[in-house]
């Protein structure tokens, strides 16, 4: 075996070790009794442990450099190329700094679950600012090493490819027209008197429709699942996902939208290559690529006139309301775009989401790069929060900077990726737009067989093989353009 | 930290591995959809190469010896000697034979599927052959190591402290009086005009009723859950048990004490002493120890005609059936007490169930020690299957020497631990009868703590401290005596 093939054989047994580690936390989520918690915890932080050391493992140096000499053909050379990054990632860190952020971020995490509750911002900032001392340090030791500005240094774990430079630039440019956006679509809305749909819902109804839904999606039921967890995710493995959601009797849309939320991240996963499964090649591409998948299932397809067609008489007749007129075509659809101002993120609509993110990541980087402090973010968020939605968090902690889980558990350079992925799901929908014929009136007759061959052979079939901008460039005709995202809000929320 | 912690230490992070190889097993048999199932195979070998290894890591050898001169309270000495019977069980093997052994099972396995199906034996018997090779070469290794007969050896990994010469004679008093019984009970039960509930059972109440039975019987939801597989077992961790079961719609008396025959291995697990969780010696002391507490709750308890009164209107109430004669309390307990003799093993009931193992028993005994050769087992079986319960399986191989998985993955030494949990079960009902005043009686008013308290403090909290016959002794007062089982057998069949 040369270099490189060592490397393989090696990357796919650690491949084999994760493939445990997301049934097993799957399971965590969804099956697994309370009283198991304890035990878990241990054998999955052993777990992760031999799964550090083996992707850390001395030899791989060596090999590393030895392969970069030998010849190898274009795609061996990405794949050597995402070994590399991965390795990379993870030797950077010295074992002491990555025991006190486990440490750290797990006391946070605790601590914020009931601080958050109690809207205790005093008691939680002292355990937060443990967290962003060492998430500083971590973005100083890879920015040493990789030679990125700090932030940007942890931003590449989650979007490699990406940089607050580009991300200024975008954000700069929606701040320019999301305020006016925000306030057309509101007056637009102001007149028109959609109907809730009234509960309750069977909860095995809600599943039959998923599940319904998720066929017509074309999840492969034969290497997945959808089961139920508080938190809905997408885990599993390529050959087996396992996606999640959560029901309320009151309220079908939300589980049934999460549905085809994470049937758009399912798909991606089991559609990527599997030639190379088990390698970082075959792995997908980014954070932000992956939210693009579910977001172009939920926002571009799910939310859209077209497909509200076929989504409301399919929900009219799984929940027994063909005779109710909120499930009315033309109703489903006011009612899944409603746009409304609100505090929680992860409640914001599709126009009002990236005011969410901006602040977050305006906040997040001036943090990480020491240009303020904790004690700033209280008064950041407020104002923040006042100047994109008009509204005010003074002395609300909870619904303002401590709804996130993700500082408390280390997780900086993250946030700015599901608004990256709501716009590189706009762009790829207008270029399946521009290859598929009459796409829109397919999708009206549930015909989407164009629209995921497009995805199949663009975004799944690519994986890591590309780079996020020649991803988007090979697939849309050109880099990211934060032009279509804008032009798909005010066709929908003002056309 | 002295020798005997290392090695404390060291079988705790392989306990770590071995909870999630327990999780991805259940998973794999209740959960994964088929077309997960060739990574799983992949990701499951991986790990169990993992554990192999460190459970032969060469530094083990030196602790054992450094350990063996520290000085221990028993306790650890226990401890110490659990640990070591593991680690001489895993290193006594050569790897080659380790690897050939796997490759033939796996074969083995894959080819006994279609050919039991076909009634195959000429085509079984080469496959076979190849595993029986490896097993008398594994036996004959184990038994230049540890000084035992070839076949003690291969049985001493499923219930050490056991012999041949101890089963020969329990096996030979049995046959001396078992076809006597059977042909008694035949005829005592000619007479009897029993009902037989009649479906459809829908699952739904099918699973109800497990679940209060489970309660009943004090299985522990917060560390445990049931689910449904082809095959019940009874899997997991002690954290965090998973029993299993499956539904027929036109019998709910298979799940039902399907399910209390796992509640019992399940209880067991659950209690077993979880200040040394995680080391060998808070396993289950044996095969046939675990199959005494399934036996004990399925057979001594659920069977019994004293549980029965509580039995009966409870499944008569969770499946709507209380008006049904099939479902009173005299007509339950002539169903569950039925005796019928048949060709296969997993449907016999508790008179004509040691007779399929000790035909197995006899064959695989010989087998193994080369008294008798692969092509004399047809005939053997058919001589074996006249003489106990005058059944001919000439030329029926489907349904006598190849209905078993036992020997095609590579299990012999384990058949007699069946008959073995059967007898613990009978000696340990009769020594609580002896310990709780009125236990019967207790019983039919479903008052079981007392019953449990003396099972949590005799058993279950024994784990491995002490060896089977010391468990048996300081349970019941004597080693096993099989007279126990007989009488059971006699007063419930015949009384």
């Amino acid at each position: 075996m040369n270099n490189y093939q060592n490397l393989e054989q090696h990357f796919r047994k650690i491949a084999n070790l994760q493939h445990l580690e997301a049934i097993s936390s799957w399971d965590q989520a969804t099956m697994m009794p309370s009283g198991g918690n304890s035990a878990r915890g241990d054998a999955m932080a052993a777990l992760a442990v031999l799964i550090h050391q083996q992707t850390t493992s001395p030899q791989l140096g060596e090999w590393f450099e030895l392969a970069a000499q030998e010849s190898l053909e274009p795609l061996l050379q990405a794949s050597l190329r995402e070994m590399h990054r991965v390795w990379q990632n993870a030797t950077a860190l010295p074992e002491d700094l990555v025991q006190a952020r486990a440490l750290a971020t797990s006391q946070c995490e605790h601590a914020w679950r009931t601080q958050r509750a109690n809207n205790d911002w005093q008691g939680f900032a002292p355990n937060l600012a443990k967290v962003v001392d060492l998430a500083r340090q971590e973005a100083q030791v890879r920015s040493a090493q990789n030679g990125l500005r700090p932030y940007d240094a942890l931003l590449a774990l989650y979007e490699p490819d990406m940089s607050c430079a580009q991300i200024d630039t975008l954000f700069d440019d929606v701040k320019s027209w999301l305020p006016g956006l925000i306030r057309d679509v509101e007056a637009k809305q102001a007149s028109n008197g959609t109907l809730v749909p009234q509960g309750p819902f069977p909860i095995a109804q809600q599943q039959s429709l998923g599940l319904e839904v998720m066929k017509l999606l074309g999840f492969d039921f034969e290497h997945g699942r959808l089961d139920i967890s508080t938190h809905p995710f997408c885990g599993g493995v390529p050959t087996d996902v396992r996606i999640t959601t959560r029901y309320d009797e009151s309220d079908f849309m939300t589980a049934m939208l999460g549905v085809i939320h994470e049937t758009g991240h399912g798909r991606y996963e089991q559609n990527l290559p599997k030639d190379y499964a088990g390698l970082p090649v075959a792995h997908a591409r980014s954070m932000g690529v992956h939210e693009s998948q579910s977001l172009f299932f939920e926002m571009q397809l799910a939310r859209g006139a077209e497909f509200t067609q076929v989504l409301a008489p399919m929900a009219a007749r799984c929940l027994g309301r063909e005779a109710d007129p909120a499930f009315s075509i033309s109703n489903m659809h006011a009612f899944n775009t409603r746009m409304k101002r609100g505090y929680i993120r992860v409640n914001a609509d599709e126009i009002t989401y990236p005011a969410h993110v901006i602040l977050r990541y305006e906040i997040e980087q001036a943090l990480i790069e020491g240009k303020i402090e904790l004690d700033d973010i209280p008064a950041l968020w407020d104002e923040k929060m006042q100047s994109l939605l008009g509204l005010s968090t003074e002395a609300n902690y909870r619904d303002g900077c401590m709804q996130d889980i993700h500082w408390s558990i280390g997780l900086f350079g993250y946030f700015p990726t599901y608004t990256l992925g709501a716009m590189y799901a706009a762009q790829q929908f207008r270029a399946v737009e521009k290859a598929v014929p009459q796409l829109r009136e397919k999708i009206a007759r549930g015909d989407l067989t164009e629209m995921f061959a497009w995805l199949q052979k663009n975004i799944w079939s690519k994986a890591s093989f590309l780079s996020t901008g020649e991803l988007l460039t090979s697939a849309t005709g050109e880099p990211l353009n934060a032009a279509y995202f804008r032009q798909h809000l005010e066709r929908r929320y003002l056309g």
